[in-house]
Parts: C-alpha cells; sequence; structure tokens
C-alpha cells in the first residue's frame, strides 16, 4: 500500500466522519451490509462497496452534504430506488451513495393549478395515488412505479407506455429544486409551464442521470383523470401497417391515444409459443401485433375501437384482432406485452437495446438490425417489442454469454445506429452501461458541449462520476 | 477620440470586411440605411444602428461568421422577424446583427414521424401553412405569425393562445441545430420525443434569447389537424368563477380546450365603451369574461358548449354567455380579445406587463395590483387581459409619460411579484427592458449559474451581448 493510497484513505475517513456530523445518527450508514444493499440497481452491472450511505432527510442536509464531498472530492452518486436499467446508480470504488429514501412525501395538491409537488423520494406510485386521491393523474407511469423515486424518474427523464400521450418525465414537470456539487440550491418551484424569465434551468437536471445536480424536490403537471378506456390488441401484415394504423387512430382518437405499443413476431412467438410467458389472444402467424389503448371518454369507444377495426380490416391494414370486454380480459392482452419484464431466465445471455430512432424509421431499422444479426455467428436470437409511436424499440439479443459476443452485438447494432441517426437509448438512460457508445449517436460537438456543461457545473467531478460520461472524458 | 476607440474603431473596420469576404456580396450589409432598418424590434426600445447586417444564406455561413465575431471580439445580435416585445433583438453599440431572412424554407415533412423540418428563418405562417397543406398542425400561434420566424419563436420559446393544449414552443421542438459562440455547430435533428442519450442540449437553445447560440434549423412536432372548433364567450360574477370553469372544462373537454383567456372589466370596458375597439358581445357589467374555444371532434361540440353553458350557470358561475354560429361570429368574439394589441394609441403612455404566477393565484395577484396602483398618484389606469389557465396575465398599466412615473409602476408590479414567486415574464422574454427586474423572481443561485453557463458557453460574451443580463452580470 503505497503513500497515495494512505492519503486517500484518511481523507476518505475524514469525509465519513464530517458526513456523519453533518447528517445525524439515522443521516449515515457505515456498515459493510447496510452499504452493499446500495451498490447496484436492477442493470445487472454491480457496483462496488460505497464508503458510506448518505441519508439525508432535507434540502439542506442534501447541501451539507454535498459541500462536504466537495471539499474532500469525494465521488457522490445519487440514488431514487435503484430501478435503473443501466447502472447509472451503481456504485463505483471510492464514492459515497447518496439516497433520497428520507426525504419521501407529498407536500401539497393544487386542485385549480393541477399539480402535486413532492420531495425527490417519493415513490412515483405514491405520487400517482395522491394524484388520483384528488382526482387527477399523474401520467408518467412505468413498470417499477412501486419503487422508482419521483427524483430518479427526473433525473433520468423516464418514458414508459403513456409518452405518445404526455410526453417523457421532462414534459410533465413545472418547477424543481436540486442542489450543486458545491451544495448551493438552485430552486424553482413555480406551478405554471410559462415562464421565460431567463433559462429554464431545469432542464439541465432532467435526465442529466445524476451527473449535474442532485435533485431535491419537484412540482409536476397534473392531468385530468380519465379511468375508463378501452383496449385492443390487433394482428397486422407488417409495421408499415402499423405505421398506417398510428396515422389513422391519431385522426380518430387525437390525444386520446393512451398507449401504442408495438410487438415484433419474433417477441410473440416467444413469449406464447416458445414459452409459456403469456398466452396468444389471436391465433395464426402474422407479421406485427399492435396494442391500442384509447381513453373512454364516452360509452361508445368500444364501439368506436370496433368500427376502427373494421375500417382498417376493409383497407387490408389489420388481419384480426380482439378487443378486451372487461377488465380480465385488458389484463390479459397487457401481459402480452409486459412479459418483456419476464423473458430474461427463458432468453439467456442476452443485450437489451432501448434504440430511439425516427418513428418514420422504426420498421426499417429493425429489418436492416435483423439482417445484420443474422450474419453474427454468436447473435443466437432477437426479440422485438416497443413503442411505435415513439420511435423506441426494445432490442433484446441473445448471444453465447461471452463478452466478446456481447461487444460483437452491441458494436453490430450500435453501428447501424449511428447510420440511422438514432440514440443509444431513447428512455433508460445511459448510466454506465452505454456510456461508451454514446459517440455513435452524438457528435464531437454535442459530447465537447457537454463536458464543458460538466466541467462548469461540477469541476470536481464529484457527481455521478461514473455515468453518462467515459472515464477519460472528465 | 483616443487610442483606443480608434483601434476599436480599426478592429470593427477589419471584422467587417473579414465578414463580408466570409458571406459574399448579398451576405452582408453596410449601408447606413440598411443597417437602420435591422436596429430594433417591436419593443418600441430604438436599438443603435448597427456595425453591419450579416445574412448568412446556410449553417456554414453562420459557423463561419461567428467565429470571426468571436476573433474580432464583436458583439452579434441574433434577428428573426424583429417581433419581440422585450428588446431581445436591438441592437446595441458596436454590434453587428446577425439575420436569419436568408435562412427560409421548409426542408421536409415527415407525416409518418408527424415532423416538419424548417430552416430558422421561416416564417411562422409557411410552417403553419405547410403542416396544414399535409393536413397536420403546428400549434404554436401568436400575433405576428406572418413576421415572427421558427428560429425567434424558437429563441425567445414563443407561447400564445394555444399553450393550455400543445404547450410552449419548447415542448414543440424535438430536433434543433445551433451554431455556438465559436463557430461550432451543434446539430441533433431527431424525429423522436424519445431521447435519453446524454444530456438535451437543445433545451439550452430554447428561451435563452440567443445568448448561447444561434438557431439555424429545427424539427418541429406536428399535431393532428383539427380544422373545426366552437367558441363562446361567458360572462362570470368575478376570476374565483374562470377558475372553477377552467376546471369544470378540463373534465369535460379534456385536451380539446384549444384556448381559454380571460378579460378583467377594466379591459373590457375599455376597448368595448371606453373606446371603440371592439364591440361588446354581451351587455351589462360583468367581473370577469372568458373566451373559450374547444376543439370540435363531433358536430355536437356547439351543443356541448352551450350544456356547458346551462350546467355552469345553474351553479352561479357564469352570468351570461354567447355562443358563435358562424365564422363571422368567432371572429367577432376573438376580436374582443385580440382588440389588446390595438390600445396603444388610445391607452397613452404605459407599461406593457407579461406577469406569470401560480394559475390559482391569478385572481389574487391581480387585486393585489389594484390595490398597489391605487396607492400611486402617477399609475392613471391598467388594463388586464391574459391566460387563465397558464397563470399569465399581461397588465398594461398607463402612467404619466415620465421615466420616474415608469420606475415608480415597474417598482410597484414587480415588487409584488417578488412576494408572490412568479416570473417578471411568462411568454414575452427578458430581453433588454426586464433584465434589470430579473432577480426580483431568480435567487442569487439561479442567477448565478446563469452567468456560468454563459461564460461557459459564450466567454467573450458576443452573443446577443446587452439581453436577458445585466451589463455588470458578464
Amino acid at each position: 500500500m503505497d503513500t497515495t493510497v494512505i492519503q486517500q484513505d484518511i481523507a476518505q475517513a475524514d469525509a465519513v466522519n464530517a458526513l456523519a456530523e453533518a447528517l445525524g445518527p439515522k443521516g449515515l450508514l457505515r456498515d459493510h451490509g447496510d452499504c452493499d444493499r446500495y451498490a447496484s440497481d436492477q442493470s445487472g452491472l454491480l457496483g462496488d462497496r460505497p464508503v458510506a450511505v448518505l441519508r439525508p432527510a432535507s434540502t439542506e442536509d442534501v447541501s451539507r452534504a454535498l459541500a462536504i464531498c466537495s471539499q474532500y472530492r469525494i465521488g457522490v452518486v445519487p440514488q431514487g430506488g435503484r430501478t435503473g436499467l443501466s447502472g447509472g446508480a451503481c456504485s463505483p470504488q471510492g464514492a459515497v451513495v447518496l439516497s433520497t429514501e428520507r426525504m419521501s412525501g407529498v407536500v401539497e395538491i393544487d386542485r385549480e393549478a393541477m399539480t402535486l409537488t413532492a420531495l425527490a423520494g417519493t415513490p412515483l406510485e405514491a405520487v400517482q395515488d395522491a394524484a388520483r386521491a384528488a382526482g387527477l393523474d399523474y401520467p408518467v407511469d412505468i413498470g417499477a412505479r412501486g419503487s422508482a423515486t419521483i427524483g430518479g424518474t427526473i433525473a433520468t427523464n423516464a418514458g414508459g407506455i403513456r409518452v405518445l400521450q404526455h410526453g417523457m418525465t421532462r414534459a410533465n414537470v413545472l418547477g424543481l429544486e436540486a442542489v450543486l456539487a458545491d451544495g448551493s440550491v438552485v430552486s424553482r418551484l413555480g406551478k405554471t409551464v410559462k415562464d421565460n424569465s431567463g433559462f429554464d434551468l431545469k432542464q439541465l437536471f432532467i435526465g442529466s442521470e445524476g451527473t449535474l445536480g442532485v435533485v431535491t424536490k419537484a412540482v409536476l403537471q397534473l392531468r385530468r383523470h380519465v379511468p375508463q378506456s378501452a383496449l385492443a390488441l390487433f394482428a397486422l401484415p407488417n409495421h408499415a401497417a402499423a405505421l398506417a394504423c398510428l396515422a389513422a387512430a391519431r385522426q380518430r382518437f387525437g390525444t386520446r391515444i393512451r398507449a401504442f405499443e408495438g410487438m415484433w413476431p419474433d417477441y410473440w412467438d416467444f413469449v406464447c409459443h416458445e414459452t409459456s410467458l403469456a398466452t396468444a389472444p389471436i391465433a395464426g402467424r402474422h407479421g406485427f401485433y399492435l396494442l391500442i389503448e384509447v381513453e373512454a371518454e364516452a360509452a361508445e369507444t368500444n364501439e368506436e375501437l370496433e368500427m376502427f377495426f373494421a375500417e382498417l380490416f376493409e383497407q387490408g391494414l389489420v388481419e384480426d384482432g380482439v378487443l378486451a370486454k372487461s377488465l380480465a380480459e385488458m389484463q390479459a392482452l397487457w401481459s402480452v406485452r409486459e412479459a418483456v419484464g419476464e423473458v430474461d431466465d427463458d432468453f439467456g445471455h442476452h443485450v437489451n437495446f432501448d434504440i430511439g430512432v425516427s418513428p418514420s424509421d422504426l420498421g426499417a431499422f429493425c429489418d436492416a438490425a435483423d439482417a445484420v444479426l443474422a450474419t453474427l455467428p454468436d447473435a443466437l436470437g432477437v426479440l422485438k417489442v416497443g413503442h411505435v409511436g415513439d420511435g423506441n424499440v426494445h432490442l433484446l439479443v441473445a448471444h453465447n454469454g461471452s463478452s466478446a459476443a456481447e461487444d460483437q452485438v452491441e458494436a453490430a447494432i450500435y453501428g447501424l445506429l449511428r447510420e440511422w441517426q438514432g440514440a443509444v437509448t431513447a428512455e433508460h438512460g445511459v448510466g454506465r452501461i452505454k456510456s461508451r457508445w454514446l459517440g455513435h449517436c452524438r457528435s464531437p460537438e454535442e459530447l465537447a458541449l457537454m463536458r464543458g456543461l460538466k466541467a462548469q457545473m461540477d469541476p470536481l467531478g464529484i457527481l455521478n462520476p461514473s455515468a453518462l460520461f467515459m472515464p477519460e472524458d472528465i
């Protein structure tokens, strides 16, 4: 052990002592067993044991903690519910974790402004429930709603199945409070979408994965709650037909389309036939499957969907379809789409891509991906499922489990993506597992500006030091 | 004339020569008469004659021009249609103007992705027309649509009457290309709302009034075009009733509400009775007036509005109402609201405020503003008109024309705003005429971060040097 390492250890111990004093007995964990529980998220990447886990109870605590971390130049990994899929909440060596778990609660609901103010550590589902109890709706929804926190969904700009209707998390945040690396608090908790008084600073913290500041509080835009909806599953000849259906659905239902989810036959066959993860609600083989959910403003919406189907059928755009007649049938239809969360065991080693391209290019991109994967001996199969209207496909590619095969598959798909000018991640975030591919979709000028902003706002590089950027970048 | 000034003049002349060479004969104007036409916008503030007017024809031209301006440290005022109301496009002494007028045109419409790609200098109305010709809609709409450019609406994050339905300009931009102060081009012209591949850099350029970069091209999100709508004017007892009507309208019509505009009796009486700027569609005196436009998806929407009125009437929320039965009647109803653009001559010297507060606070804020103005001997009258659902009121306060009176009125209203934690500008922007009040709604920490971002992205301070920040700030 050389002198530098010893000095680092001493500095680390001093930092932890200072943090413990600032945050109080409930505010810091340093027991190894406790710390291990905060090392990783749900990406599959294993984080290192954090030096300590900070559990601030207030914005002031976060401010004090970050000021101390700056002073000792110790890395801080902000954590919400650790449900991320990109390793953005995994701890690197020598860092502390800052968990917002003690900063939980809905502070206020303003029915007239249709806003909800919540602390960063509030679970997404608690926000949704509080909104509904007030007769309103917070429309951001993801599978991890029970554990994911509002702060985490903001830091990662969470997407989900209702993006088509209400946008990403970014579109649903009106006000934000965040703490900068030096501990200064940047707070703007306004309740209006209309504010051109200087730079819209909240945009910097939304989706930057904790690399520019720690989100502590937010004012969210609520929407009208429409409890009823109609749901149908259509079988189509191909993805091109799905795009035509989307255009027709937009003309007919406008912003009432709540979800427009697509499944390629590889995915459908895997979950319905090759495994028993789901039961096929439609028989026979088809080229594409669509799950369409429409807000039911009127009792006639089921009939509207039936008429819509009849029209599309006449045009040859759909080959078969089934309409949910009960809540149980709705769940059955959704279960085919949601089975993607359960394929891991059966599908074996695989890369889970979260590709974004222009919605108009999605079908062609997937065809090209199929073609390039067919040339790779170590690519053992592909499942494709995604959000047709958003140009977002989750492409699961099985391989033999070697890191060489994983590299080969990633290089092939991200290489293709570069040609299509897409996004290496549409909704899951860059985190740690996609940072090396970021240059495949962002230009040197963009990356330079990103690095410049990071250097300006976090000059010591303490905020989520292993996320988003490559280590050599900062 | 001292040596420094002579050296500055020589540097300026060298800069203009270099710019002329880079941009070609059509790309630069230096005739005094020509330059004078580009000195000011529609704020009433008189800009200085620019040293030259740059008229780049391409992104590459903009890049070359900014690199030269950086080299010679000469200020650059980006200009679109010069329709701004805050002086953000007014030229300060010794600067050049960069007009995007030669960079005009719709590059592409992608019906499947529902996007339109346009050069920055394209007039807003040309974009709206192109979208409609494709059966789609670009929903950002402001009175200056004929002259305002897409680049200008993006740089100022333009609002308008349809913000309630489709958000500010920010919510309608998917991809953006901008040129930084040093001439580097930051381009991300993606067509999907879903992109979490690193920082969302476009947010920096939207609404920052040309202080961080020059917008050159954009991909806009189009919406379904709903040609029909129903329009009603309601008379109410007070603003509180308007908020109750808004909640009821949201429950009934959801996102079909296209406009929800409010007029206080001072405004109504002025345009309908004290002047002949408009004809009162409703007789008698009332405490508040609402203009409600709803997308007509079905032929029954007029009846729906009638039923809605009947319900509200029964609850005592509305006192009177009129429903437009023809396009001519729609225009007549709108003309009362739009008369705000014509009050200048009749109302005399006045300050035009563009206040933003929480929608739930709007009524109380306006009452407080009335009360504080009543105590000012030099405040000669007030008109209040605005966007009820957005918490945005345009407050016109007449005064005796002296700058002391103007200061007094501004200090009173912005002082009040500070207590209400509002925005000194909801949609018009800070420009030059509101920068001294920015500290009334942004904290020292926010202003420090804004200055840090400015210093990082435009270290020489050449981009729109007199806008948004106070001179001593940068």
